[in-house]
């Protein structure tokens, strides 16, 4: 199915604009997990469980998995394979920030949407549409390219002025604009600058925009809310990673990032009815 | 050893500034190792055999080793620990363009320094220097920052001027006057752009540039070399994948991966005697 229309069909079901990061860090799982043939699976299993009612997508970040070596990545393709099987109707986004050239993406596309079979991938724009192709020629793939990212150094590239505009609006506006031929193309903006976020919706119109940095990076997510929904009242996947994941370091872990989901999920709704 | 005296060492030694890609992709390999348990290993271990004492570096791409799932990271493991064992005053430059915030780029850094042991790898700018620190931390490790990139689309954003001067000239800047206070940065420049690797050049005083898009892309060796050698001759890390490694498909790659290699290096070596 085509990734709009299966994020829209979720954000309707589960009333949701949450997307959880499962990005495990080994040092940080509950002690009574690392006894577990595989305990990163095993964790990212008990958090889907706890929350797939409540989200409308997983975002797992690869670099957490490849910092476990060949391991980590065969638990990534457990978590993914586990999660398409059980809540086939949520969709995955591959956080993997993956960008080359043309003949070179074939490879990537291939690893994220053959073999793993995720939903969605992010993208950085650095080499331009063209290079991207293998990637927008995928019509049912989102396709989540950077625009502003959530990090303190955002800026230092990001906000270069180009006559008078910002190359993260150039990006907003050449994605939006040019890239979008099969309406596979999505944007990152981080909740850590909610005023560039409301310039960006301005830009795009509805696209639906991944908004990652609400909780251990500081993201308001009042300001985003507002800054970020689109003319429909989405339009916006609202990723926490560490706040929910990572709530309980106890044998309560799973039931922490439920009560953790349903918190951000419950403020988020309240701030999309006016 | 860090990672600009071991490419010093080597240029040195084999008199050369050719790098050979090891972008393997199993429909091209030749039909006799497709029997064989692992023939992209096999296929890497005999271009490297051929080759070894002709090159300043290996770079394998991970995009075509991503494409075949587990099996392919497996060898690519298998690949580098080869290299460095038998080869190891080569260094091996993972190209995997990675960049991503800082707590997310401690998880890349471990996958290609501590769990494949290259030593150097390509990254992407976007997020700005203050999301690569733990990259730039690691003073022995070789960083490839993609400044200008070889592909016909590259100019999209690398080219838009900030008060008169082009992105990849601001990112050229940056990281040589601003990144580099170990040692560790370098850049990348296509083959395809050797006007803008000479601006590049004089931008960066002496750093190495990592240059692909030799041969099959189109850029001219002869021009390359003029464009971009630094006061001492060298600074150049010219790279060619397909060119060299399917060079035949027959039983006879290794030879003809050698002859190629040999072609390049003095190619190369003649626009370096003026």
């Amino acid at each position: 199915m085509n990734f709009q229309r299966k994020l829209d069909k979720i954000v309707k079901k589960n009333n949701s604009l949450v997307c959880v990061g499962l990005d495990p860090d080994l040092d940080k799982l509950p002690k009574t997990l690392l006894k577990k043939r595989d305990p990163i699976f095993e964790f990212n299993k008990a958090i889907v469980d706890a929350t797939a009612d409540l989200v409308c997508a997983y975002k797992p970040n690869i670099a957490f998995y490849e910092a476990e070596g060949i391991a980590g990545l065969r638990s990534l393709k457990k978590t993914v394979d586990y999660i398409r099987k059980q809540y086939s109707e949520i969709p995955i986004i591959l956080d993997a920030k993956r960008g080359d050239i043309g003949n070179t993406n074939e490879g990537y596309a291939k690893f994220a949407f053959e073999f793993l079979e995720a939903d969605a991938i992010t993208l950085h724009p650095y080499l331009g549409r063209e290079a991207l192709e293998p990637f927008l020629a995928k019509r049912d793939c989102g396709l989540f390219i950077l625009c502003k990212t959530s990090n303190e150094g955002a800026s230092e590239f990001q906000d270069l002025r180009f006559k008078k505009e910002e190359l993260y609006k150039i990006v907003a506006r050449n994605v939006s604009k040019k890239w979008n031929k099969y309406g596979n193309c999505f944007l990152v903006c981080g909740a850590t600058y909610p005023d560039n976020l409301a310039r960006v919706r301005k830009i795009v119109g509805d696209m639906a925009i991944l908004v990652p940095g609400i909780g251990a990076q500081g993201g308001d997510v009042e300001r985003v809310v507002k800054a970020g929904l689109n003319s429909k009242g989405q339009g916006l996947i609202i990723n926490s990673s560490r706040g929910i994941i990572f709530a309980s370091q106890g044998t309560d872990f799973a039931e922490a990032a439920r009560r953790e989901t349903i918190k951000l999920k419950n403020v988020i709704n309240s701030c999309r009815v006016v």
